[in-house]
């Protein structure tokens, strides 16, 4: 997508140098623009650990590139479990998304039987390359999928402004290009159809007020961003006519594990009979769980990120103590909304309803 | 209560000059304590609308006291006129709560008919003070009415922990003393029941992240601070026992108007099957309203209090932004939560149901 103008996507291999991978450290935005290499998969690990990067999609993404990272280091006498072990590090960064470990695996398996080093090191980048365009790819097939319920919307409306709401950043930022949740926006803005995004502001990391924000503003997108605690009231005035957020884990019943905060924006939805989709692709199935609320881990992160709040402040990005300097506080990074409260899926092949009869109809190679 | 071991009210006279009103100025809370000095109306009113004093019952105090600063200097020859003028001021500054409005016409009711200007001068000081002490009184009945609920669920509970979650900050510098979401927390700490509470930040302000966790900290009261997102999650997993908040405006049907985001909290309390109760007293009702989500006005603030987070750094208080410099942003300060999803009404009488009749069986006065 567009930076000042320019094409980006979120990571990407240098041109010059095929050892060096390229991310957009997302800390620093929207206040500056800030490329990062690197060059290690301890690198690749605290870049997901630290949210230099985020999303379901990029960290699986930037997994994959790791492990390549990794595969470059590794000793020709010991590849193999060298290999294993980036993998370990890289899993644990962050346990709620499944696309990381989906992509480590998929790593694993790029490289088990194949015996030259160099063959190997190569077919892990040639594979972190195919996770980068399928997931690229995915997200851009989510858009025209999404696009459709934005067109009805529209029509339903005779044209007049539709009004999306989202929480935190399932966009371009969270994936390769496009994103997930922002995929039928975009598709729809394109198209010329008048739409109008709330953004949920997504504390603590407030992933929506500073990226998803600066997303939209960079394709020129109207947006307001919100407090967490707005949507509720804004959708009891009729100031909300659909919701899409991303997913970082969705279990074949159609629970879906996302941000915090996005179950209380479903059960917002449903009070008010306001359509309620999650965004993601299929790589985002963990097809063994059946019950998301109970089996789904949900990452616990630092008390600092909610003590502390990062802006800009005259000239540069610092960080405000926002409660009393000895409070305890509690930090869970995701939630589970339960399938009931989900209107639809939107997949790279096509829109569900949330149970396992529509979701294996639509992946009928997963039927047991 | 307690601050640093002595105690405070949040509003009080000078004891050495009774021309002068102080408040605590809470915009410095939780890193400075400052004592701030109100001697005009005009004082009292930026006071109230630049949230130096926020809170159902402390607005209505200090608009009380407003208008004795506004009889202090009202010229003798147009003394109910000017004192009608200096009312309007004040209703004006924040439109949701009612007791605001209620104290500006306690006020005028108090010096009609009395002929004397020095004598209406006495009467406004006397009324503030009386419209202070039924606010504290008001706030501790309260206590004692929501302490049998805490009680109940501790005793289910074998003694091991109750945790309550709060929206927002109705605790004593929300009103005169004790506060009403809190006054039950209090009285049961007091009596050695174990408790703990979860704290919302509740952006865009951070009135839970900067008093209530100030005011608990203060009293010794265990709490954690989360993020406005975080409560849908912990009522999944039965970490939330009980939710008390406040209220603004309360319509006779049980419709709660209260800061914007406590409908979401009482949707996940239903979803969740955890009682949800709105502590507060009964110059909270509007006895006029039938509707809360249709008729009772809500307050649309500053785009900037959603751009900025205030915070410690380095030894001072600042704003930093955390969106876009260019984004739009939008805050409104208060949502309505439906009756049907309230558990009960703690109120100075008693508990009632979230309904007109139960509602006027207390209040039999108020029949028809």
């Amino acid at each position: 997508m567009k930076v000042k103008g320019k094409d980006f996507r979120s990571i990407w291999v240098d041109e010059n140098d095929d050892r060096i991978i390229k991310i957009i450290d997302q800390r620093h935005l929207p206040h500056e623009f800030v490329i990062e290499e690197l060059t290690s998969v301890r690198e690749a690990a605290r870049a997901i650990r630290d949210m230099h990067v985020r999303g379901a999609g990029l960290i699986g993404v930037t997994a994959a590139y790791g492990m390549y990272l990794a595969a470059l280091s590794a000793p020709a006498d010991d590849f193999d479990a060298a290999l294993a072990a980036a993998g370990d590090i890289l899993i644990e960064t962050r346990p709620t998304a499944i696309n990381l470990s989906w992509a480590v695996q998929k790593q694993l398996e790029t490289v088990r039987g194949v015996s030259s080093p160099p063959d190997k090191i190569a077919l892990t980048l040639e594979t972190a390359g195919k996770i980068a365009r399928q997931d690229a790819a995915f997200s851009q097939s989510i858009g025209t999928h999404g696009l459709k319920i934005i067109e009805k919307i529209s029509e339903a409306k005779n044209g007049e402004t539709v009004n999306i709401l989202t929480h935190c950043n399932a966009g371009w930022l969270a994936f390769v290009d496009y994103g997930t949740a922002t995929a039928p926006i975009y598709a729809a803005f394109s198209r010329g159809i008048k739409l109008h995004v709330w953004v949920d502001e997504t504390r603590p990391w407030n992933q929506g007020s500073r990226l998803t924000a600066w997303e939209l503003g960079e394709q020129g997108v109207p947006y307001s961003v919100i407090p967490d605690n707005l949507g509720g009231h804004l959708m009891q005035h009729g100031m909300v006519d659909l919701v899409i957020v991303g997913a970082d884990r969705t279990t074949i019943t159609g629970d879906v594990a996302n941000k915090t905060g996005t179950y209380l924006k479903a059960l917002a939805a449903h009070d008010n009979h306001i359509p309620f989709y999650a965004a993601f692709p299929s790589t985002t199935f963990d097809w063994n769980r059946e019950d998301g609320i109970g089996e789904i881990p949900i990452e616990e992160r630092s008390a600092d990120e909610v003590k502390y709040t990062r802006g800009w402040y005259r000239g540069e990005i610092i960080e405000v103590l926002v409660t009393p300097a000895n409070a305890r506080a509690v930090n869970y990074s995701f939630d589970v909304t339960p399938a009931r409260l989900i209107t639809g899926l939107i997949t790279e092949r096509g829109v569900c309803r949330a149970d396992r009869e529509s979701i294996l109809d639509l992946f009928p190679e997963r039927k047991p």
